[in-house]
C-alpha cells in the first residue's frame, strides 16, 4: 500500500561543485576557516545546487495546516479553533511567517489539509479537505491509508511547484493545534524513546499539562504497539496531515534536487520520518533553528544535525527556518563577492 | 590627563518605549514568548531608540586599522604587511566586511590609524597617521598619552558622523595583525586573569605558537605591573590604536544614544574597556557573534552577554556583528508587522 514514489531515487549531490567551492573558499582574503559555518554552508549549497557559486535568491515556503483528534485529550494550551483562525491569519498576512516571507521576498503558499472548524474557500489558501482533522490516535489510527497518501502527495505537489518556479531553497512550515503531541508520539516511535524524553510544553503547557501529555502519548504508544517499526506506518498512526505533507515535500525535494531548510520540532519529526522512509534524504537538509521544545534536540541528534540558530523560538509555521535564510544568503554573498589573495595582492599565511 | 569627554553622562534608555513594546509583543498572534530572543531584541531596541516600534534600516560600520609593535615578538601567523594590504582590500570592496556591508545596504567607513607599511591616500580611506603602529608593549607603553587620546577621539568622531547620518545601529570593526595578542593582554588586565585563559590561536597559530603568545603576554603583564588597575591606562599600555578607537566609538555612541552591535574578541575587549571607563555603556550593547577565539567567552561573561550567533567565525572586521544584522531587522519587522489577536480574531490561550 506504500505509494511507490516515496522510494524513488534521490538526486545525488554534486561533489565536483562542492570541491570547486571548497577550493575557492581557500583562496578568499581571510585566514582559512575564519568564516566558520558560513564557509561550510556555501560549500554544501554548492553541492546541492550543482554550481560553484550557489545562491538563495528564490525561497519557497509552504505552510501546511491540519487539526488533530488527540486534542480531545486536553493536551494543548490553545483551543482547537485556532488552527482555522490562524489559516485566515496566514491568508491576511498577519502571522509571523507572513512577515518573515515578505521581509525575505520569499514565496508563501498556504495549504489547508483539513481543520476541525471547516474553512470554505479562504482567498490565497489551497483547501484539500482530507477531513476535519485526524482521528484521536490514543484509540484509532490517526489517518486512513488514503488520507496519509493524499497528505504525502500534497507535499510532493508543493515541491513540484517550487521546482517549477525555480526555487533555490524549500522551507516547510506547519500549523495545527495539538501537533507537538503528534510529533512527540511519532518521534518516540522513530527513536524508540520514552514520552518523558520527548514531550514538552508546546504552545505553553504548565508542568501538570506536560505530565498529562506524556501520559496521553504513552497510552497511544501502547495502543499501536507492534505497528510502529515501519516509519510510514508510524506516520500514519501517530502523525498529522501537516506532518505527512511535510514528509512528502521533503522526499520530493530530495528527489528533484531542491535543498531544504528544516524548521523546528514538528518539521524535524517529519524530516526524520522522510530520512527513515528513503535513507539519504537528510543529505538535502539544512537546519535553521534549534527549538526551545525539548524533544527537538533528540531528533536533531538522530539526524546528526546542528542548527544555525538557537534563539529560544518555539512557534512553528516555518519561522525558525525563515529566520535563518539571511545567513544562507550572506554565506553565498561572501563566497561569491570576496576577493582572492591573488586578486587583492594580500600576503598569505607565514 | 584623562580626556574629559570619556566620563560624560550616557544617554538613559527609554523605559516607557520598552514597556510599550513589551505590551505590544504580548498581543501579537503567537504563544507568549514563542519568538524567543527576537522578542527581547525588539523590546531592547525600542528602549535604545526611544520608540515603540524600532527599526534597523540604517546601519553604520566603521572599520579601524592599526599595527602592533608586539608583532616583532613573533605572535602572528600572518606577516605585518597584511594590515596595510587589507586596508586597500577594504577600499576596493574585496574583504568580507565589504561584501556584508553591500549586501546589508550598510554604510562602511574605513579608518587607517597607523600601519607599519605606510599608506598614502588610499581613496575611500581616512588616514589619521598616529604612527607606524604601537610600540612593542613587552618593553614599552603601547601608546603615548597623545596617541591614545587621538585614537579615542577618532572613534568619537565616527560615532558623531553615524549620528549625523541618522544611523539606527553602530558596528565597529578592526584590522590589525597582532591584535588578538593586544586584546588578550588588555583582557588579562581588565579581568585580572592569566594569559593561559585568554590567549588563543588568532588568525591561525599552532599549539606552540599559542604557548609562545601566552609567554609574551605574561612578560608584558610583568613589565606593566602596578599600572594596570585603571582601565584607560591598561588600554594605553597594552591596547592598539584600533582598540582605543573602538572604545572611544562605543563611549560616544552610548553618550549620544546609538545602539551598538558588538563584534568578536577584539571588539569585546574594547567594549569591556568602555564599560569600565564609563559604567553603564554596556546598556547600549547588543552582541552579534560568539567568536571561536577562546578568550571571547571570558569577556562576554564579564559583560553578562550572550551573542545572537555562534557560527565558529573568527575573522574580525566587524563581520560577526554584520552577520547578525538581519536578525535585528527580522525582530523589528515581526514586531511591527504581525497582527494582534484582536486584529486577526484569533483565540487566545485557554
Amino acid at each position: 500500500m506504500k505509494p511507490e514514489w516515496l522510494s524513488s531515487p534521490l538526486k545525488p549531490l554534486d561533489e565536483k561543485a562542492a570541491a570547486a567551492a571548497r577550493e575557492r573558499q581557500a583562496q578568499l582574503t581571510k585566514p582559512p576557516g575564519a568564516l566558520g559555518e558560513l564557509e561550510e554552508l556555501a560549500i554544501a549549497l554548492a553541492a546541492a545546487q550543482g554550481r560553484e557559486r550557489p545562491c538563495v535568491d528564490s525561497v519557497w515556503i509552504s505552510i501546511f495546516a491540519g487539526d488533530h483528534g488527540v486534542v480531545e485529550e486536553g493536551i494543548s494550551a490553545f483551543p482547537q479553533a485556532v488552527t482555522a483562525e490562524m489559516v485566515k491569519n496566514f491568508a491576511r498576512g498577519g502571522a509571523a511567517i507572513c512577515v518573515l516571507a515578505r521581509t525575505l521576498g520569499a514565496h508563501l503558499e498556504i495549504v489547508d489539509l483539513g481543520t476541525a472548524v471547516g474553512l470554505s474557500a479562504v482567498p490565497g489558501v489551497v483547501h484539500l479537505g482530507l477531513g476535519p482533522g485526524t482521528a484521536n490516535f490514543t484509540r484509532a489510527e490517526a489517518m486512513s491509508l488514503d488520507q496519509c497518501a493524499q497528505a504525502l502527495e500534497a507535499g510532493k505537489g508543493c515541491a513540484a511547484k517550487a521546482r517549477a518556479e525555480g526555487a533555490d531553497l524549500f522551507i516547510g512550515g506547519e500549523m495545527g493545534i495539538g501537533n507537538t503531541t503528534s510529533a512527540a508520539a511519532l518521534a518516540c516511535a522513530l527513536l524508540d524513546a520514552s514520552p518523558e524524553r520527548l514531550a514538552g510544553p508546546g504552545t505553553g503547557l504548565d508542568k501538570a499539562g506536560v505530565t498529562h501529555k506524556t501520559e496521553v502519548i504513552g497510552r497511544a504508544l501502547s495502543f499501536h504497539r507492534g505497528h510502529l517499526d515501519d516509519p510510514l506506518e508510524a506516520l500514519r498512526r501517530l502523525g498529522g496531515f501537516e506532518i505527512a505533507a511535510l514528509t512528502g515535500a521533503y522526499l520530493a525535494c530530495a528527489q528533484s534536487g531542491i535543498p531544504i531548510l528544516v524548521d523546528g520540532f514538528i518539521a524535524t519529526a517529519a524530516a526524520l520520518t522522510a530520512e527513515r522512509i528513503n535513507p539519504g534524504t537528510a543529505k538535502w537538509f539544512f537546519y535553521g533553528h534549534g527549538s526551545a521544545e525539548p524533544g527537538h534536540a533528540s531528533l536533531l541528534e538522530a539526524l546528526r544535525a546542528r542548527p544555525l540558530l538557537s534563539l529560544g523560538m518555539r512557534l512553528g509555521e516555518g519561522s525558525g527556518a525563515a529566520t535563518a535564510v539571511p545567513l544562507l544568503r550572506l554565506a553565498c554573498a561572501l563566497h561569491d563577492g570576496m576577493a582572492t589573495f591573488a586578486e587583492a595582492a594580500v600576503s598569505e599565511k607565514l
